[in-house]
């Protein structure tokens, strides 16, 4: 039986494994929280992510191992010689260094750098560890910048979209298409795809780039604004993505049993949509079960997680789904993120 | 967290699991082995079908008991109330049984009861714990019948369909559309769906006369031949079938889905098919994972299970495939089936 190995037990690994048990596959996760969500459907190793020893414990006899966040530290992962490779952690960790990436890569951005580069105003970031818009601020006027700070053009874009790409180890590459996708509060909230009248080709020549830069194993996301027909790179993230979770009930493949098929240098699987599909996630709090199924061409998906403001506790995909079914569907997640 | 029982932890335990975990629900089984494949994805307790310790403690604390195999003891099965209604069970059981059953709700059969009855060639069966071809023979001259045995027609059939059906505890009533089913040496080969130029309409009036005299709830499946334009009831599974597992890659709601919505009083989900589905069992022996995966729009599932002839260690699902895509799909696992 062949075992995955993954840093990190959260809703990613859950996902994860769901996608992999059918293929004979097993799974066993390191998390600090003996309450991690992917424990459910496999072996959990309960320990820091930098602890040697439970790294060792957690590689011991696997195929191959793998993580399911990016905040990974890069030393302790090159231990146990992960896929995605340990330089897409390096490189995407220091957002500074992603977007020197991008330059050197021609893959446009949003001006970076000092407040001079980006102007004003700006958006300041801290290099690191900043996920679901933490660690941000924006600026209008001058003001010295922290030592791991760095600033941003705010770009005045029409909207958001996400490119969820997977390659595998002998090179293959595909691509689903394109999600368009609204944050609130810097929080993930609907994504929908295909994207309408999206720019597919031009940003699959983008992240092709940075794919085969890294000769990348697995899935991963590029973050994209769309500003007058063009497209700025926001980030990427060298793993399964929220915005592709639609991709499990919309998809011929799911992002996930890709990720799997590449990292384990198994054929990959096509990732045509079957009809257009809208993700909720749900946040901080989730409707009774029977409404959200009630839903004509609703999936629920939750993670077994305790309700907390702010959580992703799940997310909702509707398939095919009318206009009207899709409104009602966001009221009834607002409502419920709220109450 | 909503706890499902289910005695049994084969296949189609662990498939109502992987179906039901993204729900939020958890899982205990009940089997006699320690090896069952539903282990992987929920809680085992391992014992005897009809000990009613193993039988509590199955029981303790869930939300609903159901039943992935239609042999349990009826009357261990009573003790702890499971849905589908225990009276399935009892009439499906005893092969002479389920047929009268059929009888009095005017659902078409072959002709059956002794040798004279049916009439000869027949096929004798025993009226018991009979299931994948063990225990039938076929007669061509008369013979005395065992006490527990069942004579039937041979019907000339044209081919093999079967209708799963899932009903929710309020009597909401849906189908999948009818599959064409291929056995060989009593074993299900291949399932086809939507079965072509098929009475659809037909088979649905006869599963509602048999769901509704049972005041069912949960997935049925009715096995159907097709003779001269009419349908003949063959037999009926009080659980998730072989003949639906087509409908976790191929359907908008998979059968081990909706079981579980109709079971524990959820709205159920719609049953129509994404696009035509050809699902072959692997059986003995399974090609190597990268040869199925290779396969346009394959959905491979195994179920943990160790090789040994004539067993089912997994399915393969071909969505939306090209002819010879199943043409070359049927000989690669059929080469390994008798490798």
């Amino acid at each position: 039986m062949t075992l995955v190995a993954c840093i990190g037990g959260g809703q990613l690994g859950r996902m994860l494994a769901l996608a992999g048990i059918p293929l004979g596959l097993r799974f066993r996760f390191l998390d600090p929280s003996p309450e991690a969500p992917a424990g459910e459907v496999g072996e959990l190793v309960v320990g820091a992510y930098d602890d040697p020893a439970a790294l060792a414990r957690l590689a011991d006899g696997a195929a191959v191992v793998t993580y399911e966040f990016e905040n990974v530290p890069v030393e302790a992962a090159c231990a146990v010689a992960p896929l995605p490779p340990p330089l897409a952690l390096e490189l995407g960790q220091d957002r500074l260094v992603e977007k020197q990436l991008f330059q050197r890569l021609g893959i446009p951005t949003a001006r970076f750098g000092s407040l001079e580069q980006a102007g004003l105003p700006a958006l300041v970031k801290s290099r690191r560890l900043g996920y679901d818009g933490k660690g941000q601020r924006r600026l209008a006027a001058p003001e010295a910048l922290g030592e791991h700070e760095l600033a941003e053009e705010i770009v005045p874009f029409e909207r958001e979209l996400s490119l969820v790409a997977v390659r595998g180890r002998s090179g293959e590459t595909r691509f689903w298409p394109l999600a368009e996708n609204v944050h609130r509060d810097g929080i993930l909230r609907v994504s929908r795809a295909p994207a309408a009248d999206a720019p597919q080709a031009d940003a699959e020549a983008l992240v092709t780039r940075l794919l085969d830069k890294l000769d990348y194993a697995g899935v991963l996301a590029l973050e994209l604004f769309e500003v007058e027909g063009r497209l700025l790179a926001n980030e990427f993230a060298p793993r399964v993505h929220n915005t592709g979770h639609w991709t499990i009930d919309g998809a011929v493949t799911s992002q996930f049993e890709n990720h799997l098929r590449a990292i384990l240098g198994l054929p990959l699987g096509p990732t045509e949509a079957f009809a257009p599909a809208v993700m909720l996630n749900l946040i901080g709090g989730a409707p009774p079960l029977d409404r959200l199924l009630g839903l004509p061409g609703a999936h629920v998906h939750l993670y077994g997680k305790e309700p907390r403001p702010g959580r992703k506790l799940g997310h909702l995909t509707l398939v095919g789904a009318q206009d009207e079914t899709v409104a009602e569907a966001i009221e009834l997640v607002e409502t419920a993120a709220e109450g």
